[in-house]
């Protein structure tokens, strides 16, 4: 929850936050260098926490929305790494969210523990929507210190109504999956699909509804409005994912269909849904927001100019290094056209040239795959960036 | 095989290579341009075939062994993507390679096929050691345009003797493990070791030799000399690869001990040996070299100067992002001191760091788990970088 990120960071409390943060006074905290932040894929925080690379933990702060007869824990709309915090913490602090719905009791599929080599087994889930845990977390209820109560909402944002930069990039990700399909190289209803956050992974969501594609299904991380309407529209069946963040008005929609979704909607942990052996058993179409790329194809998803860290990688890079195709979207250009996307050099690697087969903006689609480095410049030149900028391009990478 | 690139290279026949390559002329040739060459990790290379985003391949030469009565055949000491380039190919020609030994037969164990999305089950392996596959590769013999024999041996080149750089940078890898062992976080003999090519991954393995580790495991990509002497000194009892790359003398080593080595190594599809779901299951420890590390913990294994581009990336990326342990080695300095391998940015990225946990020179040993980038920065330059360029790379990082 960023609330509780920025009242620790703004109290001093904070010296070192991972793997991922999404809260202003934090963020300014962090990039001020007064806390300490590790970026961490995160599909591997829960395991290196359970590894012991962190140390011991202390105390976990869980959210749920109730507690059983039984004393397990039933998760909120965020599972996350809370599975993994409730085994790991010497002492729990449960906060009790009634603002969330009651319903969301089964919606969870909490599998128990993948466990520490070498004694892992494979993880017997082959389809999206398979169930293969518990809807609740199980908890030695004498580590609950304080059990706290919360009417507050999640401090989530309107989406943009996807504008024509948007559909643009929406629409070419759908001629290009209709293209695959046609040529076999894609099931009709394609494979399950994973989004970033933000406006633009949205947007491509939002194009999908009016596609000729049906009985999609999800296998994401966050799961937010774009991948909602599909749900409640019949174009998506199902939809696997750690969190769901909704605007206010999906929210609304949400609660209002809570019934209609509760089997359709699966949230695990995000060790699950980020796991590098279910994202390319299952095939999961990658489509993830950048700040930049480079026309080399490297792709910055972190740190606007190289030094000002927004959010970190979560879990583009566990979706990006296993996808069957790997999407990075953009607009071209940012700040009404004064900075280019598409530049020589990003000024932060998060994902190299190896991870990223498609970049996407308004302009057009460069498809990555089997292209070395200097054919992939000039795809990406002439496809991606905005033509102000492809002279420019152009003259950095013949002198190159 | 090095010869064959060579051939094809300097006659012309080359448009495009992928996914690695270590042959001098066709470098040359990538690097001036002539040849197209996509780097890819090759855990990638066969699914990406497999799923037709190289379209049709027309031909495939395989090595083999021989070819068993019922037309089945017994791969060489590389197995590689051979099994997927058999079922890819519309014609092969094979290579009997009677060089090799008659009694590799049976040391294979190739996984049929790991299948297309949505169509994917878990890989059954739960050991290093365990088999699961057939020790032959089906093959369509219609498909066989031609049988060449051939009696010439791998071009490997002599391995260094460990000097004191690559004992010291073991040492320090050793005593770590040690401290895991005594923490907990490790069990007695240790996890399965995958270890780069080259003479300072080679040196961390001899160092093994001299430890006090038994029954260590092996789960590598290219399973070389110091390995296979850990294997015949019985400190390592075994190790699974998709290819056996020797020294002179130690293939000679490995062809007298060959009855002792048949069930101790195991023979792969790179698709297995290098499989995200399988390193991440069984925790297997990655030690990979590297060209330069810069002070914030990003990896270039791939090209000098960011423009000259080595032999590739290799499957250094399957292991270090999903190794329990990630190592990064390298002698602190290259050219009698004149260049630093501890540098402010690296001039080409393949490892972030995200998946960067230990940087290890002669000079020391930085642990970059759950730390920041000025953390790290600090870690690196205090215990990885030569004395010689501490102050610079400070004074740098000071500016930064």
């Amino acid at each position: 929850a960023p609330e509780c990120d920025g009242v620790l960071a703004a109290s001093g409390s904070l010296k070192l936050r991972s793997p991922f943060q999404s809260d202003p006074t934090l963020r300014n905290d962090i990039n001020a260098g007064k806390i300490a932040y590790t970026d961490v894929h995160l599909s591997q925080i829960e395991q290196q926490v359970r590894f012991g690379f962190f140390g011991a933990m202390d105390v976990a702060i869980i959210e749920v929305v109730g507690i059983t007869e039984e004393g397990k824990l039933i998760p909120s709309m965020s599972v996350g790494p809370n599975n993994q915090w409730v085994k790991s913490a010497q002492k729990i602090i449960l906060e009790v969210n009634t603002q969330q719905h009651a319903k969301l009791e089964t919606m969870h599929d909490v599998f128990p523990d993948i466990g520490t080599p070498p004694n892992r087994r494979p993880l017997l889930l082959l389809n999206p929507d398979d169930r293969i845990g518990s809807h609740y977390i199980d908890c030695d209820l004498d580590k609950i210190v304080a059990v706290v109560f919360t009417d507050a909402p999640d401090r989530n944002s309107k989406f943009a109504e996807p504008d024509a930069i948007s559909q643009r990039i929406a629409e070419q990700i759908i001629e290009f999956f209709e293209h695959e399909v046609k040529h076999g190289r894609l099931p009709e209803n394609l494979l399950p699909l994973q989004s970033g956050v933000g406006n633009v992974a949205n947007a491509v969501l939002a194009g999908l509804q009016h596609s000729r594609f049906e009985n999609i299904t999800g296998f994401t991380e966050v799961l937010q409005d774009g991948m909602l309407d599909l749900l409640l529209s019949g174009k998506m069946v199902s939809a696997s994912a750690t969190a769901l963040s909704f605007s206010p008005d999906a929210l609304q929609r949400f609660n209002d269909n809570i019934d209609f979704l509760r089997d359709k909607i699966i949230l695990r942990p995000q060790e699950i849904t980020n796991s590098p052996e279910l994202i390319r058993r299952l095939g999961v179409i990658g489509m993830n927001a950048m700040i930049e790329a480079d026309i080399y194809g490297n792709v910055n998803s972190t740190h606007i100019m190289g030094t000002r860290m927004m959010n970190g990688i979560g879990g583009s890079g566990d979706f990006a290094r296993n996808a069957y195709y790997s999407f990075f979207v953009s607009p071209s250009v940012a700040k009404d056209g004064a900075i280019s996307c598409i530049v020589p050099m990003v000024s932060h690697h998060d994902h190299t040239e190896h991870d990223v087969m498609f970049i996407v903006t308004e302009q057009g689609m460069a498809d990555l795959r089997g292209k070395s480095p200097r054919q992939r410049a000039r795809l990406i030149i002439d496809h991606c960036a905005h033509p102000d900028y492809r002279e420019m391009l152009r003259d950095y990478y013949e002198r190159a």
